[in-house]
């Protein structure tokens, strides 16, 4: 078994164990760290829907002045000072400022210091969940991040308790709002990558720079914490391969819709023997199936399991509204099981990580001279010893393409490393006007 | 607030509590109550997958000396008196015989005994739940029964705590296998409902009395335990309108079609003001929604949150080892909970019960001597203030049918007195053959 390529996190110094024992019916008390969208709608579920066990007592955001709003109960006490949440007599933070720093020392100490954390900081769970989840137990509290993955959709608490008694064969999942939308918008309405991206940005589905989402960083994140959670094997994010749906082009969708699919962004997770495969990439999905179904800004897991075959789990992942029911959903269950510090688990299995998954491949060639370059594509393919299922192609239709035109290859499974050879031999190849698009049909 | 017309649950007189407190190295001792597929299948599950903290020890069923099967570990013994079981060791009491009777008996005497309990007895915990539940959290023990809803789908831990935070409005529903894959057999291959029917005895997705799963019994319990899940609401089974799909004819779906939709047992449930809506029926969804896409006997969950929007489980809502599945995750959650107790919860809101959704209606008539009848018919709407939508009407093809023909008439939303009156009147009418069929549309 092969050990993980990455830095050990650092050591943790557990200091003497200090729980906060609550009385059965004395309420909550709860600090938001981070004002922005979701935070706004957690501290609005919490005045509007009242739980009465849950008490909003703190929002810390810097420059706090300018984030105050009036519907907040007058008791609450706005900060930008994050020591006066730390040193308060709060029960349950509520992470919501995102990214490793600082908001990873600040769980960090909030959980030394005995107090509960909330958190929907995906990349921090992804990074150092295993570690901190640790930390909690040892200090009698509770960390939950059921906000991290999916948004609104319970996907963490289906997967455990909810399957824990299945074994997880597969994961397939759409776990990126943004990407969804804009291939969902380049299906539907014909729209180039570019303008979808650009008027998912005007509808603030996307951000002002997108990379993490269409490169499939965030996506990466959110499947580490799937995979932990379904398999109960130790990933880390960079151990997964992240490809971009920035190269995907109309042409692409039209001849997906030949071989009966779309195209989506796709996070997938199986066990083969002693290997994890995981990767994060934009694949072939069937129309009808439900990741082909899922459209704007949908999530959606597809579990496959030995003994209960598949369940679909969809719904809104993504926006403040639906992330915020996750947070006050893991905010209810930390205020009614407070005397229940999860018991420890057997650790997490570390277990090396491929991206190969054993699966048919649409390759997307744009070709130079188009005459003379199909037989040698043909030739390539023999001579590594793969099979070709179809062959899509259109004559060039007017202006600067006609020098050009796009041929579509979906290529039988195949070895991983036969795969990788021709693909080497086909970008050194004259004839291609551009790297070849590869995508796998899920 | 109306009180339930009900008879209270007897009462629970309270020994002195008898918590079991067990080391957290200790293994949790586990008896299967009632040996049949699902047990066999836990069985299994336990056996092959093997979680350490779960050892089965005991297998209950009458005349239990046919059921011994060679491949559970020569440890477990095999008994046909409950009795060996409830004055065991066993930490948990695994229910799979099913109904009120002897099966309520011994779970209340599990807990009373200090033992926690997991089950799939839908009957008993839709009649019983709330006040078995009230019982087990003053003995300290556990009462799991998510197996008693959608099988291996995990619903009842998406509404809680997945969607606790959330105010769900709406549930909608497919619950019951054996309807499912009777109608969608007659929406796939045309084929009658009872030569649908008699396939699926043969297949084993329907019993040999089906009544409980055609009337809608089967699934109303599932959602009176829905229900209570998802909006704290107090119902009895018997409040919520049962409709038989027995009168789904191949017509129907041939009409159905027309609109756009097909058919389906829906469960559903709405809270509207003080009133809760609540009826398991056939009726008509639309072709692409989630509750139209059902197929076989699958098991789906559409829930609509005022937060989070719509979120949708889908998966095998019935058959051993989806069953188990849950059973398993339920064991699993508590043997790593065991210290945990649930914490009182605000007891339930009893609220009157109504089963009329406002939604437009689906009415098929079967008419004598058509002439004139149709104009009778818009007559007969226009005087209650129903606006028709649509009439669709095919002239009768050959044989008996000829003198009667099938009418199929899409009503606007109407108020629930006006529709009941329009009913009354056309089964008093003459030219009908038959009652007429009224399906909402969902």
């Amino acid at each position: 078994m092969m050990a993980s390529p990455f830095p050990t996190p650092r050591p943790i110094t557990f200091p003497p164990r200090a729980v906060t024992v609550l009385s059965a019916n004395r309420v909550c008390k709860i600090a938001i760290l981070g004002f922005g969208t979701v935070g706004r709608s957690v501290a609005k579920l919490l005045t509007e829907q009242a739980p009465s066990q849950l008490q909003l007592t703190h929002i810390f955001n810097r420059n706090v002045e300018r984030k105050r709003v009036p519907w907040v109960s007058a008791d609450v006490r706005w900060t930008e000072k994050v020591e006066d949440v730390l040193s308060s007599d709060v029960d349950v933070i509520v992470e919501l400022a995102g990214g490793m720093d600082p908001a990873g020392g600040w769980v960090r100490r909030a959980l030394l210091r005995g107090k509960s954390v909330v958190t929907a900081n995906k990349q921090l769970i992804a990074a150092e969940g295993p570690e901190l989840a640790i930390l909690a137990r040892r200090q009698g509290v509770r960390l939950e991040f059921g906000a991290a993955v999916a948004g609104g959709v319970p996907v963490l608490c289906a997967l455990r308790p909810g399957l824990s008694g299945d074994r997880i064969l597969k994961l397939a999942a759409i776990l990126n709002g943004t990407c969804n939308y804009i291939l969902s918008s380049m299906e539907t309405r014909g729209l180039p990558l570019q303008s979808a991206l650009s008027e998912a940005q005007e509808r603030g589905f996307a951000e002002a720079d997108p990379t993490d989402d269409v490169d499939g960083l965030d996506a990466r994140a959110k499947l580490a914490i799937l995979i932990r959670s379904g398999f109960q094997v130790e990933v880390h994010p960079e151990q997964i391969l992240a490809g971009s749906i920035l190269d995907v082009s109309c042409e692409d969708f039209s001849y997906a819709r030949e071989l009966g699919c779309t195209i989506r962004q796709i996070s997938r997770a199986e066990l083969k023997g002693e290997t994890l495969l995981a990767s994060v990439q934009p694949a072939l999905v069937a129309l009808g199936s439900p990741l082909g179904r899922a459209h704007s800004n949908q999530n959606v897991l597809v579990t496959t399991g030995k003994y209960g075959g598949e369940t679909v789990l969809s719904g809104a992942g993504a926006g403040g509204n639906p992330t915020a029911v996750a947070v006050v959903s893991d905010l209810l269950s930390v205020a009614q099981d407070r005397y229940a510090p999860e018991p420890p688990r057997s650790p997490l299995l570390p277990l090396p990580v491929s991206a190969y998954f054993h699966s048919a491949h649409y390759v997307r060639l744009i070709v130079n001279h188009q005459a003379g370059a199909l037989s040698s594509i043909r030739r390539l393919l023999a001579q590594h010893g793969i099979s070709l299922r179809a062959v899509l192609h259109r004559p060039p239709q007017g202006g600067e393409a006609q020098e050009r035109s796009y041929v579509a290859l979906v290529l039988e499974e195949c070895a991983a490393s036969a795969l990788k050879n021709v693909l080497q031999d086909l970008r050194q190849a004259e004839f291609l006007a551009k790297p070849p698009l590869v995508l796998p049909i899920v």
